[in-house]
Parts: C-alpha cells; structure tokens; sequence
C-alpha cells in the first residue's frame, strides 16, 4: 500500500503521529479533526495515499463506497442523531488543505454557512 | 427500481420535471443545481429512491463509490480546472432539503464559507 513519507496523514495511518481515532479497518482510518467545525467532526481518510480526488480512478470505487457506507454508521455510533454531513474538498477552488484524500463528516447542530 | 411518486427527484430521473442533465447511465442521473453556489454545481443523484445517507446499507457501496468517481470526470469535462467541493447533507442538522439521496459536486472559485 502506497504511503508518502512526507504527508501527515499517512503518519497518522502509521501511527507516527498521535490522533483520536474512533473506527479502524484494513482500508480507512478514522479520527477526530483537530479543529472541529461541528459538535461531532471525524475525518475518514484511505490508508493508501491517494493525493485527491482528481487521481482516484475505477479502482478506488470500492473504497470510496465503504467510506460512505461507514459515514452513518460512525455518526450513529457517535451519538449524533439529527444529522451530517460529508464534505470532500479537492483542490485550491475545493479548499482542500491536506493533500491526502479525506471526507469530513460533522454532526450535530450546525454552526456552519450554507453551502 | 424503487420510486417515491411525490419525490421531486424521482420524477426528475423518470423525466416527468425538466432538469438541465449532464449526465445519465443506469443507476444514477447527474444535472445542474437549479439554484447554483458555484460556477458550477451539480447533482449526482441515484434513480432509485434512496431518502437519505442514514437509509444506506453495504448494498448500496458500489452505487456510492460509481457516485464518487463520476464526481471529477464530470467536473473535468465541465471545464473545472481549479479544484471542486462534495457534499452530501443527511438530515436536519445536515441542511438536507431533498429528501432523496444526492451529492452536490460544486466547482470554480468558491464563494461559500469555510466549511
């Protein structure tokens, strides 16, 4: 499984760098984000380094179907009962920060704009 | 495939609505937001009658990942060159509106708040 030794996530996958993690399997990671934007804001990211999602091809279909079957399943596990919602950013115009792919799902009230 | 005959987007996908369509195959139809945030701004949404992310089991995976790998194909061929935001809203707390299954796929220079 590809890592780049230079990304902070896939520190993360590999235990170099400490995080709140609330679900592991063999193909994603799930933490808290280190600055939440919501009452409950996990983060689901691949374990293989995928920058973003202008690289993901057919290939990545089944791993990005169980990212989003996870995503209600952990923010039920999470207490979060009246809603989410997940965000993908990819690039400069996305917002995208960090350049290994990442879903953020937040739960709870929103304090969030539209959009 | 299932369908809820007072669903705005079933009617969309069974044609009987006008959408301006980007794209259509067997599970999903893809056209522009009626009310768009972006330069661009689609919805990916499946034809079968899904009402929310929270009504998702490990069946609907592979739909999730097709939904997913469509997203930058079809911002590629839309002329979006600059990055692009995902966001599915599950819910009350999640600002979902239509309460049939759909991703917003948003793209260009983003004049949305952070998150």
């Amino acid at each position: 499984m590809s890592a780049d030794p230079n990304c902070i996530f896939c520190k993360i996958v590999a235990g170099q760098i400490p995080a709140k993690k609330v679900h592991e399997d063999d193909r994603v990671v799930v933490f808290h984000d280190i600055a939440p934007w919501a009452p409950v804001h996990v983060l689901i990211i691949p374990k293989q380094h995928i920058a973003s999602m202008t690289e993901v091809t057919d290939a990545d279909a089944a791993l990005l179907g169980h990212m989003n079957v996870l995503a209600p399943r952990l923010m039920a596990q999470l207490g979060v009962t009246g809603g989410f919602r997940q965000v993908i950013n990819t690039g400069r115009d996305g917002g995208q920060e960090v350049f290994h792919l990442h879903m953020h799902v937040m739960g709870g009230p929103r304090p969030w704009a539209k959009g």
